[in-house]
């Protein structure tokens, strides 16, 4: 098989790990366009959401449900956009997609975050894609721990 | 229970009503940014993914497992793009969300529709929001029929 790099989580992914099940891990996004953004990977190589297998699919259900909840509850955020696209993977003339899923929790209020406050300004809108990411490096594992205990809390 | 516009198909909705099962039903859209572009709307009135019940959940992955299949083997699609967003219902300050998901089939070669050839200038990237519909009105149908005789097949 052709090797992938999201066929197993760099040390990098690790560090942002905030849960996982045997199929699937979620990686707080280092790009925190909105805030709470992460990453969805499955955990096996495979190229379209048709070709997850029940468990993937089952396993996948139950961390949208602690991930909302998350999100809701612990950020305040009002509503999450999902999306699965892939299309980066193919940039590559030969394509080799891996399947992963996109989560940007999104904020009628302002949300304040260790001393800072932070606008969704597009809510009630599209997600700006490419928006640069609006929290500092430095307050990324601040929002790292404040979700994982959330997260860690749950069934 | 508030009045939803998402409860009940339009009579237009319907007549772009190419595919349902018990707890969704999934129209082509009127807005062709890419072809083949389609909407899943569940058939319940629910505000978010994550309280979707086991049925609808299960309901929802054969539905894609199909659209896939006719995009890829009917439409000559390379991959799919999903989204679920509800953006828009939250414009309103007393948002009332109905969860629905939309499916962007994304082409690596020109594709070939009744006489008609379409690119898709933004393969490989992420799908231009708001892109205006570059099928023609008169052609609508005939895309309809095309993929309804091909889900229509399938099992």
């Amino acid at each position: 098989m052709r090797k992938c790099d999201w066929c197993n989580l760099s040390e990098e992914d690790r560090k942002m790990l905030l849960i996982e099940n045997t199929t699937w891990a979620v990686c707080l996004a280092d790009e925190q366009d909105y805030i709470g953004r992460c990453i969805l990977v499955l955990k096996r190589h495979c190229s379209c959401l048709s070709e997850l297998n029940d468990d993937e699919w089952i396993e996948l259900k139950q961390l949208i449900v602690k991930l909302e909840k998350c999100f809701k509850n612990t950020l305040g955020a009002e509503l999450s956009n999902w999306s699965c696209l892939l299309n980066d993977f193919y940039k590559e003339e030969d394509a080799n997609p891996h399947v992963h899923i996109h989560v940007r929790p999104r904020y009628k209020m302002p949300m304040e975050l260790d001393g800072t406050i932070y606008e969704d300004e597009e809510f009630g809108h599209h997600y700006k894609h490419k928006k640069a990411s609006v929290l500092q490096k430095e307050k990324l594992n601040v929002l790292y721990s404040i979700m994982k205990k959330a997260l860690d809390e749950y069934e």
